[in-house]
């Protein structure tokens, strides 16, 4: 498996639904950010440390008897096309700001099913990071915590005994973990309960933030919850904390739709009727309204409204109509319109495929 | 063939689609306006002179030997409840104001497919009318005036040798014939040259109104073009002046059509699609809204975008939607929020089994 499977699949881990999981939360993924000793961090580098921080890790990689580490392909980012950076990008493996950069230095590495991936000498010299599909963010730290001695093996990480791990920006400073859970929010969003949420999640010290993290606006009721500090706090304390604040976003969500589900059955079914209308027969649409109508037949499914449409799916659907993917299977360059005509196209395809 | 059976079937023969005609025109009428002679006009009858009116009407119904007469059944509008009266109206056999009244003297004739109906003691003591599908404006004319003369046959009307046919309203005086036309004119509307040409028409002498004449606000791109002038005119002027007329505004809005269908061929196909989705799965939806979506689809089954859904059925549902039809059918009294469900679910019924 190479960074071309993934490339060139529409699946990666985290689309999957694992039997038994609630359908809120669609992905659990916890990051560590690392930096090596007697190296600048990234933002310093030039193309003599640059190259080296990349030989070091490449090495890493390459000697390192670990499984895990093992089952990674490793791929400069020159090497790649734009367009494929930017799927990448898509699939929630690289950052928009590593796969925007085409300098020497800078690299992804991922394994066969993009539940683990690393990104070389992004914000850092080493960001890894595990992505696995529902709320399993102790799963996640522990593969993320196994890849880092993986790493650590054959690396010096900058470590500080008061600060612990040394990052570039100092937010990260400490544990440099960031825990994050993908969450579908439509029932407080319907009932007009989200901003009181919203608020209350980030007095607790958690970041709410849309589908594709940082400076990302959310859209189709997705919200990217994750926590702010990484200092003076075990990593297992921070997923625990995580965890426990996503199960009662859960269960809230939870009652809210099905009260939605009692007391506005016509407007619940219309509003997702429509949607499924809309997606199987439109023939040009833009990406935020896809996303806005597929957050409705995805509550849709999840109330048993619509039967016959997997929430696998819908999952591929939220990557599949990225621009980048379209473009890589149209096989060109698109503009904005013809990318709407083509994400209508894939839509419907999938939508009547699948019903 | 009773009034009973128009009133429970969804189909009447303006609804038909003949072979051949051009699907921009739904509808023609011709109604005449007649008066009796020694009998006040209706809005200064009593009981007594009403009562004389309807007994005159009645009788030459009655008693006169000619076939459309002898087609036609005859009931007071005390008869019908309000919904039935509103059935009637919907279906276009009948004024609101002439559906709205209740005192006994105002009844309604209808022929065994609704081609031709008459109203006593509405404005006039009669006004009969002839409804065709299609642009059949002599064919109604003919029809109508071959009415008016078996009516004659028995009853005195009010004519004047100088103003010819003398009415309540002075605006129907001589010919006392009203001639219109039901167009579906939806590419005028895209392409924004509607209110140019409907300027023009208004300057024609023509009027202008909305699927239920005067004062009703035109919906879904339907417009009844209709003649102002009823003196110093023949009959036959009249209608060949409205067919002239009718026939450039189709060939205008066919050609506006051909346009779209080549220069914004997504656009277009996105918009029928989006409509007919739509219709086929909301479970809420309002007459107004209904009815541009109707107006949509109508344009995808005219210029082939959109096949196996018949002129005919959209047809019946353009009189299927309306409130009281909507109320017959559910076979009780409904509230808006009711009816707009009934309505969505009207609408899925017939646009999934023609589909």
């Amino acid at each position: 498996m190479s960074v071309y499977d993934i490339l060139n699949s529409s699946f990666i881990k985290w689309m999957d639904v694992p039997e038994g999981d609630r359908d809120i939360v669609i992905s659990s993924r916890v990051r560590l950010a690392r930096n090596l000793g007697e190296i600048p961090f990234p933002h310093l580098l030039d193309q003599i440390t640059g190259s080296k921080s990349l030989e070091l890790i490449s090495h890493a990689w390459k000697n390192t008897p670990g499984p895990l580490l093992a089952d990674m392909d490793m791929i400069a980012l020159d090497q790649l096309s734009p367009l494929d950076r930017q799927i990448l990008t898509e699939k929630h493996l690289s950052s928009p700001q590593h796969a925007d950069a085409t300098c020497a230095y800078r690299a992804i590495l991922v394994n066969h099913d993009g539940s683990l991936a690393a990104m070389v000498n992004e914000e850092d010299h080493l960001r890894m990071q595990c992505l696995l599909p529902g709320i399993r963010l102790r799963e996640c730290y522990a593969t993320a915590q196994a890849l880092d001695d993986e790493f650590e093996y054959n690396l010096d990480y900058a470590f500080d005994e008061e600060r612990g791990y040394l990052t570039a920006c100092p937010t990260n400073v400490g544990t440099g973990l960031r825990a994050s859970v993908m969450v579908h929010l439509p029932a407080m969003q319907m009932s007009g309960q989200l901003n009181h949420v919203l608020q209350n999640i980030g007095q607790l010290g958690m970041a709410v933030r849309g589908l594709y993290g940082e400076g990302s606006q959310p859209v189709g009721n997705f919200y990217q919850i994750s926590n702010q500090v990484t200092l003076g706090q075990t990593e297992e304390d921070i997923c625990t904390y995580l965890q426990t604040v996503t199960e009662q976003i859960v269960e809230q969500e939870g009652l809210l739709r099905e009260r939605l589900k009692t007391d506005l059955k016509y407007q619940l079914e219309d509003k997702i009727g429509r949607a499924y209308g809309i997606l199987c027969n439109a023939r040009v649409i833009a990406s935020d309204e896809a996303l806005s109508l597929l957050s409705d037949v995805r509550l849709g499914v999840d109330l048993g409204i619509l039967t016959g449409i997997s929430l696998l799916a819908l999952n591929e659907l939220m990557v599949a109509i990225r621009p980048a993917h379209l473009q890589k299977l149209g096989g060109r360059e698109m503009d904005a319109i013809e990318r709407d005509i083509k994400r209508a196209e894939v839509i419907q395809a999938k939508m009547t495929s699948v019903k």
